[in-house]
């Protein structure tokens, strides 16, 4: 089974989200809508917007990256795939909501649940492709111990507690959770970079 | 003619009736906005949500194997193919309506007939490539007796009848046909490795 | 420069507006909305969209088969391509307003407006097409005399006056069109066909 | 890293922009909504979706183009691509701000903004492509003194600035870099073309 079309649809997923996402942001109404001030409404809106935004990004990111590393695609791991797209297909109706409440607590918390779902979700995926691609593969090698996969729901589940006693406190969470995954995951770069070197000296040794 | 761009096609087109299925999931407006009471008549909704995309991933699944196991297309499929994306994408309107009815009888129905026209839709797209790829073509062999596309419009037929006696029934035979199909069709994997297999042994013998 | 990103595009883009078409679908609100006496006030709309649906497969075949035969883009192609898209993404517009008018002449005339535009872009797309593949070309024959192109925007003028004269004229108008495009363009297939078989003959006089 | 799944990613999400942009047209609604009266509050829409989508079509022009010619992507380019996007993404809202404001000053002053941030994002992602292909490469070359690149966010500044003296002054001036960038940019095609053919005399001659 062939990878080329599973990251084809995930890709169209992804980028359809993303896009709609904006459609939460509702052009002003009204004889004064062409008023900047008609925007302070939206400034919340554009701020949750802008977040979710960067997490679909670590989310596509990341995921273009593992599945370069992987080479072969089960059923299983369509369907895990599948799993992480649904929850992923939430993050605009709960960043309208969160946008659209100014960050009151429950949508702050409702926030924070999908997001920890999609990163279960993830984790799933990963390892549902290991179990194919078994544990000396490329892929298992770049992954190692996945600190910010570890961190990040542990991070969630103090946010969605933080958000009713104080909303900012989830916030600012999220907004760290996102920080720590934009650096962008170079490990399975490295070590695919160095798999080849490897493969070019042992091909070289041979000769 | 080449089969990739009527994989891409229907890959975009399914990915975006999965996504925007879920704009019908409307931010709760109004000052009470922040609530999760707010949420309480959206769990309908998410049912509904969440049985579609469970439905749309399976023939999303379904596509990419038989088209996998294709090696041939013709004007007739791109139309049978067409056909069938057409009744998938009557799936948000149907869902949308379920959900806001909270499974009100007509709704339910609604539900069952536009699935039962996808899945006789799905069976002519399958008949047409047959036709071209012949009684003798791994994915002829691979098909076999499909006692689940059999089934499947029976049941439909059944709940659709039932919605307008107990709405629930319908529902729990739309549960249950999602369950029979998500377990991964493996037949036409197993027929296909059998072919990769038979295929070497012979090339073997030739040597 | 390559065709494939541009086909990509196209596809997207096409897959989008058919899907999009589906949200002008609103579901029943109110306290009635699990009656399917309210389905009755969609029935146009329904209709509408099925007709614009076979138009956009239409337009999606015929640029597949296109493009198929295409070897060359030049900047001016994709230039071309983008005018038919800008015409087709107004289908949704006048889709919905044609049936929610249930079929008013106004918006009969402007679905036919919209219609003879994007003909015309198409012939506008080919003809830069055939001056980069040259007069001699597989499309160039491929194409002929294309009396369906030729008739199309005849009947698109007839149906546009007409439709402020009696608007069932022009609906009958518009679904001939659509009849006369569905009978799949075979011409294209059966000149590349011809021309494989006449290469094949000449590769096997040389040997 | 390979280029593919990033144009299929930004040719999506470029995909997604131009078509739902259209949906800020909404259908007249109403018991007159089958006169063509209805369309006159449109016009302002209209002509906006109108601008909006050569800027779209400009920007995925030049996409397709840079990464023509682009062979190698780093980590930080996959970052420099999403945040154009991000940009790009915002264009639906302000393009129906302006037309359903029907050009007022702030709205008008709103889309060069945006616009302006897209050009920078744009020039950003350039550069940091430039620093993996380096300053040799073909497309360090084909860029040259790139003097739209520098115009434009010039006079999308005097346009915000204009925009609350006399809106339409912004408008014109929206419109001239859109005509500046609608000639299509022939010098990647040009230089691209001369290295092919100094690549096949240098080879010739080795021989």
């Amino acid at each position: 089974m062939n990878k080329g079309r599973l990251e084809a649809f995930s890709d169209g997923v992804i980028a359809i989200i993303i896009t709609i996402m904006v459609l939460e942001m509702k052009v002003p109404a009204g004889p004064e809508n062409h008023d900047v001030g008609a925007l302070h409404d939206l400034w919340a809106v554009f701020l949750s917007y802008a977040l979710s935004y960067v997490y679909l990004g670590i989310y596509w990111n990341n995921h273009h990256h593992m599945l370069h590393a992987t080479r072969q695609i089960s059923g299983g791991v369509l369907w895990a795939n599948l799993h992480l797209l649904f929850w992923l297909s939430l993050v605009p109706f709960v960043t309208g909501w969160m946008g659209e409440s100014h960050f009151a607590p429950q949508p702050m918390a409702m926030y924070g649940a999908v997001m920890l779902m999609a990163a279960m979700a993830y984790w799933i995926l990963l390892n549902s492709i290991l179990r194919v691609e078994g544990p000396d593969s490329l892929l298992a090698r770049a992954v190692g111990d996945d600190w910010k996969a570890k961190l990040s729901p542990l991070l969630y589940v103090v946010a969605i507690g933080a958000a009713f006693v104080k909303p900012a406190i989830a916030g600012a969470l999220y907004l760290l959770v996102a920080l720590i995954w934009v650096i962008p995951d170079r490990r399975i770069e490295r070590v695919l970079a160095d798999g080849h070197a490897r493969a070019a000296t042992e091909s070289a040794k041979h000769q």
